[in-house]
């Protein structure tokens, strides 16, 4: 048998989330909470199975779903979807990601990736034929240079990928940032997937600047988002695509072959849970609390930080320690310390390595407690 | 925008499913039951939420469900797989075919569909660059042509699909079909692709071959199985696949990007109901006792059966009535008389129509009662 991704390599997430496991080690590493989604939210699922929601649901998602995900945009971002042609809900934001790659880029294809990028998405333009075409964004700020993204497009370009909030950076797009961006893209054919499943994860005066938000953009950009990360359910595996009716269709023929649609119970749950937008509105706050208490726990320790605009990820630069290369020093702060953190260079261009690890806060007190015991001994 | 799938129409099984609720009609189109699933499996579900069980699972399934699942297959076919290597719990059986047709299906690869079949496999195997050929299935028995498949086999063959029990026909492959097919795959690279979603239903003295069970063709054999099928939760859209562990690194790649993981709570739910194994050891009389009494239903009406050897699906012949394509017939038949069945042509090779609508029996006493009324009434 011949591979279709013969470099592919076990995911960054599970080898390290394997190694914490066999080291019994604090987990800061792959993105989820340690703590519970709320109650209700799971008594809203058993609900549903109560009823009898367990048969396929439409290929699209429930109609009541896709209405709160309508409604919850427009008061987000002033644009309105139609509910019934602009909405998918997906297996996790994973999949929509993987819809939108799988029903735009052919074979030949070039795709713009911004590095450091979302392990996921080469691999899948890979799997089509395409091929990515990597920027690397600037500096330990990550700054993205927007005319050496200019200089990338070709005419074999087909679709550029954004993430903001940006994984594993912590780094918000600003308003600028989506104005150059639409400059770019006004009077091509070239597909915006914009990767927002930290969306409502923003810190201090920060705004999140949603392709939605922006006609230019919104016009040709399929948006992904994640039930999971903003509900504390990452298991659940539920997050949705929204894109004009000419692009969802083409997406639909590829959910259609994929999945077919996602469990039906969740669904429903979502569909009561959403009505209620302080239960997403709430989440700045409640992380930010996270992100303040870790930063304060790290701040007599050698590790520096630029503190995150958004997501529930801090870099911590360790260029003080050691020059040890990033994926080594991470595995050995597992083995030798216990603690579990993510190696930034795997996602950079060219492995890149700016000496710093990405250390998940979305953890309760005692979890942030115990990391940075652990890293007051580092030095 | 240029579509990857340019001919690919919606599904009809959305299509017939829409039309039905459109008009009121007595549902027997989509294969799916309208009677509930065990309580306790649904209460499985909400303890493994009250437990805690709402992150990411593994990326092929929690330990225990793939044990659970190498015990089954171990039992039934004397086949032992190996837990950590060859199991993946998908989205839906539908999603088990997708990854295995993405992971082995290259641009301009030739894959060998025998027609009639479920409507995912072509257009999964078209978007990843390869080209179904097709051979039908002959005579109202749908019996194999073993020497037209091989010679449709070519040096570009890479993937051979079966799907057995068989829908929308219900016939069952016999030993001697699992032979033949044997003799044609060994010594060859071809991949088999199973499907066998329908394997605990199966009916009278017939017996369910897994391609597990048969060494030359367990050895290159992708099987895909579903507990929505199996266990009355459709829209849980859960299944799995088996196969030998190097196809299945292959399998990961794919499914790493694709979905990274599915559902946590309900796959410990499955886990812990499959630990008795008289829940799908049943099913067979379960459906049994359905099919006997939906042709005893329909006896007296100008439709005729063959009876169905395995599936919940059972095909009626209409030609003594009319010669109206199967199509129109089956559209007539939910707006004239509120009926929704699904025209079997749809799945055939260039269309064949036999004249033979497709009717899902996993339906109450009341629904079958209702549908033979209105069978009775169409002379
Ligand atoms: C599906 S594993 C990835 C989780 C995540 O988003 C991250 O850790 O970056
Ligand atoms: C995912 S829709 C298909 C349901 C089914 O298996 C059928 O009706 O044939």
């Amino acid at each position: 048998i011949s591979s279709k991704l013969p470099k592919h390599q076990t995911s960054i997430f599970s080898v390290m989330g394997k190694m914490a496991r066999d080291h019994g080690a604090v987990n800061m590493s792959q993105g989820y909470p340690n703590f519970e989604t709320d109650e209700r939210l799971k008594d809203l699922v058993t609900k549903a199975m109560k009823d009898g929601y367990n048969q396929y649901a439409p290929l699209a998602g429930i109609p009541q779903l896709r209405e709160q995900i309508v409604n919850k945009i427009e008061s987000l971002h002033h644009k309105k979807y139609d509910t019934n042609k602009e909405i998918t809900v997906t297996n996790g934001a994973t999949q929509a990601l993987f819809l939108a790659i799988t029903a735009f880029v052919q074979q030949g294809d070039e795709v713009i990736v911004l590095k450091p990028a979302y392990d996921s998405y080469e691999p899948a333009i890979e799997l089509n034929g395409g091929k990515p075409v990597l920027v690397q964004m600037k500096g330990k700020n990550y700054e993205v240079d927007w005319n050496e993204v200019k200089q990338k497009i070709s005419s074999r370009t087909s679709m550029i990928i954004i993430n903001t909030p940006h994984n594993p950076s912590g780094k918000v797009f600003s308003e600028n940032d989506m104005q150059e961006l639409e400059n770019l893209l006004r009077e091509t054919n070239i597909i915006l997937l914009s990767d927002e499943v930290y969306e409502h994860i923003i810190f201090d005066e920060t705004q999140h600047h949603s392709a939605s938000a922006f006609p230019a953009l919104a016009e040709r950009a399929v948006v992904c988002a994640s039930f999971g990360k903003t509900f504390h359910n990452t298991g659940w595996k539920m997050g949705y695509c929204v894109a004009p009716s000419e692009l969802m269709a083409e997406i639909w023929k590829v959910m259609e072959v994929n999945v077919f649609c996602v469990h039906h119970p969740t669904q429903r749950a979502f569909a009561e849970y959403l009505k209620n937008p302080e239960h997403y509105l709430q989440l700045g706050k409640f992380y930010q609390e996270k992100r303040d208490r870790f930063l304060e726990l790290v701040k007599d320790t050698a590790f520096k930080a630029i503190p995150a605009k958004g997501t529930y990820f801090q870099l911590l630069d360790y260029s003080s320690i050691t020059d040890e290369p990033d994926v080594d020093f991470s595995k050995r702060l597992i083995k030798q310390y216990g603690l579990a953190s993510i190696p930034v260079s795997v996602f950079n261009k060219n492995g890149l390595d700016q000496k710093q690890l990405r250390f998940c806060f979305a953890k309760t007190e005692e979890t942030l407690v115990k990391a940075a015991e652990i890293l007051k001994k580092i030095t």
